[in-house]
């Protein structure tokens, strides 16, 4: 009983959910050899014990250095050798050589988490209550950064172990993709008017800087379709010629297609049986009714325009997702906000969440009044607003709790290997 | 009095506006020698007598071929030599060697703009009425074309020049900038609410296809400066460690000043007396007044960071620069249009069309409802819908007719051989 | 009478040669436009008003800034400006950008040379007695270098003239290659034994200093071919899988056969009707029985693997060569040094010079005792002894006085743009 | 007794020799952990696993498979794997990307070499008498290159580790050089004549294919260094400005010192109390009087020019360091062979073997009479007949065995990551 009350305390709580996030990262870091987590198979990705090192860095650098009292970093070296991008932190260790880290190993890197962990969670319960606040604030985004790099995680190890002829497996289960058929594709449709999007601070326990301010934009009518892109589907764009066709290229990525003689997704490879994907449990044949992903933003936009549709606005695709909508999300007056049906039949939107990454046709920039934070904060998310192409929903690789309408992911638009896919848009 | 009547003539108002269009290119390339001509100093630029190529090719691709009967072209080989990047024309000689190219030389290229001269004239003359219409909207889009080769000749034969240490000038008139000092700053505020920009077709005798459609978007309260950034303004933000300091800069931006070991604007050298530019009549000292150009959008972006302030939004940009607004341009009822004095003065903006172009913070994207055209007009723009930025108003080196507050130029955030400058905005 | 004894003072044969060797300079720049001569194609090669340029820079460098008093140069820039690689001289305009210049243009750099042939006659012909010989040894190295040039003129227009799709011709004269059937292969063969190699300077007007000092070799018997490898052999080796066989190529050449996915020789195209190849009169077929050219070292190399044979060492190709042979070139008591008549037939050595480099399978180091001459001399051949191939023999670009067979030739192993071919070798 | 019988059997001599060199093998790798063994720090090192994986493929392709019947593959998919650059085996899996094979791992490589070890004991032991000399070759090949790689192995982890910035030491005994000060430097005088260099297969037990075939070449007098360039020495040549002057380098030299910004050996870092290195047991001090090494050709040659002396040509080393020079190694009557005093003193040649490599002025090619033996073999030293320069002597880190005056070792001019080092020569 006086655990169940402790438990309740926000303190308590804080531990736990620290705990759980943690452990998290291990559990999916446990099948990897040291060597496995060695490697860094191109500059974007990192090794797995990077991953594991750098998300207790965080921890270190941002709240037990400036909090805990007396706190004995576990190896000052670090500060440096797992800073990834901070400058208002310090000099990086180059980025292209993560991989070329041998020392501290494997090992040595669970030890430093272990002693992180401890010092969190003492400093969790003995933080003073003028400090709690902040602190509480901090752990979260230091939890939610480290959510962001399980995903990496998962992601950079398939990049990595793709190198290997034998196709290894990462994990024994396999990748959550169902073969039961894909229902056919509908529209769902919106009305225009003034939306309110960007994340609500008061509804939302977390969310990053660049989920804000919420504010208004203007969208006309438009319809989304009611499920992804499959792989069937895709390879029917493949089979029209459409990696020949320059007319449904983006100038940008004709080039790159052309440059890297691109003919299919990543990982995709033509065998005598057809084509087959690399996946996180080993090489298989394509499903044809589950999701197309590991396509580029340029990919994404070429099939959009074979098919005579284009990819949706972000602001679009938060309308779609806000579970405010019934509720009035659209405020000009005489708008009705509900999806409509058709195609004859009811067809609410699938695979919002979970399967892929979406690519939208917007460039990452700051939304109105957007300023970015002082110090390291701003570096997390405003400092990467150009170049970048915003992705929404969340992938089969993100971990719980980052399912929100507000969500902003972001890459380049030449790069495939996130769980990146397609839903189609078209003009109301 | 005849030729007066005929001169009003729809027909012959049109040969005198190609006349007058074609002519000036040529009057622009007038003082450079055949040497001059040839030259690419990089595949971004284009030799002079590409460009008198190019856009005669334009005319004999679109027009002469399809609508003039019995057309026949100076030369074969010239549809595969001067197609710039029209995949639907057909495969183009690639754009990074045109600097190979010494035949055609500069005097058979006034040659063949001759025989395409002669028998445009022939043909807005003689076409049928039928046909006219389609004949004169083409005819607009070739000179129009025209004329941003014309700006695109200026700045890449400066870039050209500026290889040679003898720093040699393009023409013999001064720039067209001043010395009598800048206004001091101020700032002019815009009301948010629904604006509707992009072009309005009824009003305008010719837009590009990437400046519509006309459309409504939602704005916040912003001010703008009522001036560009001087040299003088940029020079305190090198001197404050700009260009050394990461916290200022996009994270590609900081990148690339490294890369390139960026420390002033393009074309700047630190002399004994101070810096010195490069300009299209040869080397001479920084004129601390006049605008500051020649800069990336990174730059820009780190300069507003520098100051506090930001760049401004194209639908901003637009609404203050449309002549519309004091006619209602916000639909929003409530709201005042009109430019509020800012600073305890009367502050007109200043500089909006002709000095520089302005970087905004907005990538360059489809507008609502855009489809990008069939066939080779819909390369013109629309294939360009990525990785670029928009930048607004018109710079020194952009001929007449081009100041409209709907025109969208674009170009990569990192270059910096155009006219480019910095116009501060902030919120509200 | 008086012209006739003038003509044969040793001022006057030099102000003659002058005259030649500079005249034939123009000559062979005359066909060529001012775009012509404007453009650099790689950084390898150089425009031809640069080489029209650089070779009077090294006479208005080298002799009249030091010779002649009161010399004025043409123009105090270009000391920079034409300045190739000579570090003692000074800094030297960067060599990949030397198709940025335009000015001064092809008229003004006639202008120049003008400038200084003027200057040169009159030192030639008043510079005191004291000083002739040194400045006449140096106008020997400075025309010696403008021949070198003269065939890089040839060489390098070839080569930019060879991106216009129009395929121009360089000059209307044909190549110097006949089609009257090449005679059947025969092979020359040579005892072994101590030859003597290397320039002797008691013997020969002018030579380089890298072609002495003479010294001892020690040769195993060895037999040459006696014509060049055949345009019609080589395809047999194309045909047989050369280029896709991995055994017969040195594995930097592999490397490069795939990198640059090279199939035949530099300049031919496969046709419908065969294969062609681009030459300095335009695009003409395959001359089955002319000697191969534009082949890389790596090319010769795999050539020579495929036929079991090797290519010639600079000493064995010398030795060839050399007119001294009859007189006991071979050193060592008992060798016969007669060339012996080999396959049944009296097999002279043909085409020794005048048709194709030839490489050999030695690398461009120092003879023994060489030492590089100080200043500036030492950098014009000394400072290249690594990483290039000697080539042996004369093309058909090479001005006339540079057929000696202690000349040595020199290039990357992996460069084709000379006129370079294969004469094959044996073990005797 | 029995014991010692059979040890001196052929076969038993063979198992203790093959034992012995394998087991060295591991003894080197022990200290590393599966990190470390698994990078690959650039194209030219190979990760430490790899290095044990791929010696151990030698003998499974080319001994197990052909000779032991019944010889079941440890992977068949090794074969693909660890093949180096044997094409005539079949596909390699690509060398840039050796540090991306993470399975197998560090512990399945072991198992793999025990696997193969238990097969060859067994086949050495048990195979026909007729295949035994055959195999006993391939044996001593196999492990005269798995010796090769040992040295690899040392010098690849340690350009692997140089990453780190911890500076970690690979082994704990310190570096083999001693800091008891260097002889005063003198000259050892050698005769010129006829020489008699390359393998004499009679006396030798095993040498590379490239070492012979044993020929003649004649020699001018040389003089050599008696000790290797120190530290301190190179100290003076960097401090003189020895990379800042031009003068001293070789073309591509000097494009390289600029174009990677070189301004000491490889591993030094300029510290605060100076300079200190970067070794296989952490970073040190410089030692004065140890022999510079981690240099290039292009050092090397620049050093020696400062001197005014040369680098020494390979037949000279080679008749410097033969043991049967007091024999007569010169065949020329009235030569003496007899290393004379120099600077009035003894002068014996010093650091002959085990310091460093001695980088020679020669380029690598095949001696007269070379050819490249049929199949694989061919391919072990053949085909990098070019580009590459010849060193000489054996390093630190070279096992013993490969103590040959004949023993020719071969890296491009521009490597540094090996143990290289400066001997001195001049003209006679």
């Amino acid at each position: 009983m006086t655990d169940a009350i402790t438990a309740r305390s926000p303190r308590e709580v804080l531990v736990k959910i620290f705990d759980q996030v943690r452990s998290a990262s291990e559990a999916l870091a446990a099948p990897f050899s040291a060597e496995d987590q060695t490697i860094q198979s191109m500059t974007d990705a990192s090794p797995v014990k990077w991953h594991l090192a750098h998300t207790s860095w965080l921890f270190e650098t941002f709240i037990l250095k400036p909090f805990a009292a007396g706190y004995v970093p576990f190896d000052e070296s670090y500060e440096y050798l797992f800073n990834s991008y901070y400058n208002s932190v310090g000099a990086q260790y180059p980025r292209a050589q993560r991989g070329m880290i041998t020392r501290p190993g494997a090992e040595e890197v669970r030890a430093y988490r272990a002693h992180v962990d401890k010092a969190m969670v003492k400093l969790i319960r003995n933080v003073s209550d003028n400090s709690f606040a902040k602190v509480r604030q901090l752990v979260r985004l230091g939890l939610n950064h480290e959510q962001q790099h399980q995903e990496l995680l998962c992601t950079d190890i398939k990049h990595g172990l793709s190198f290997n002829p034998a196709d290894p497996a990462a994990f024994t289960a396999p990748d959550p993709v169902s073969d039961d058929g894909a229902p056919s594709l509908g529209w769902v449709r919106f009305d225009g008017g003034i939306a309110q999007t960007g994340v609500n601070w008061e509804l939302e326990e977390f969310a990053f800087d660049n989920e804000g301010p919420r504010h208004k934009s203007h969208l006309e009518p438009f319809r989304l379709a009611n499920r992804l892109v499959t792989n069937a589907e895709y390879q029917n764009f493949m089979e029209d010629g459409g990696y020949e066709t320059a007319a449904l290229w983006l100038s940008d990525g004709w080039a790159l297609v052309n440059q890297e003689t691109w003919t299919a997704p990543l990982y995709w490879r033509s065998t005598e049986d057809g084509w087959s994907e690399f996946t996180l449990h080993g090489r298989a044949p394509i499903t044809p009714h589950a999701p197309v992903t590991h396509i580029s933003f340029y990919e994404a936009a070429a099939y959009a325009a074979w098919t005579g549709k284009r990819l949706p606005r972000e602001g679009e695709w938060e309308v779609a997702a806000s579970p405010q909508l019934i509720e009035g999300n659209f405020l000009s007056p005489g708008t009705s906000p509900h999806p409509t049906t058709v195609n004859g039949s009811k067809a609410p939107l699938r695979q919002m969440f979970g399967d892929c990454w979406e690519w939208t046709q917007s460039s990452y920039s700051p939304y109105p009044g957007y300023r970015m934070p002082p110090g390291a904060v701003g570096e997390y998310n405003g400092k990467f607003m150009s170049n970048h192409m915003v992705l929404r929903g969340v992938s089969c690789a993100t971990p719980e709790g980052h399912m929100r309408a507000s969500y902003r992911n972001f890459f380049y638009p030449q790069q495939r290997w996130q769980f990146s896919g397609i839903r189609l848009a078209e003009d109301g």
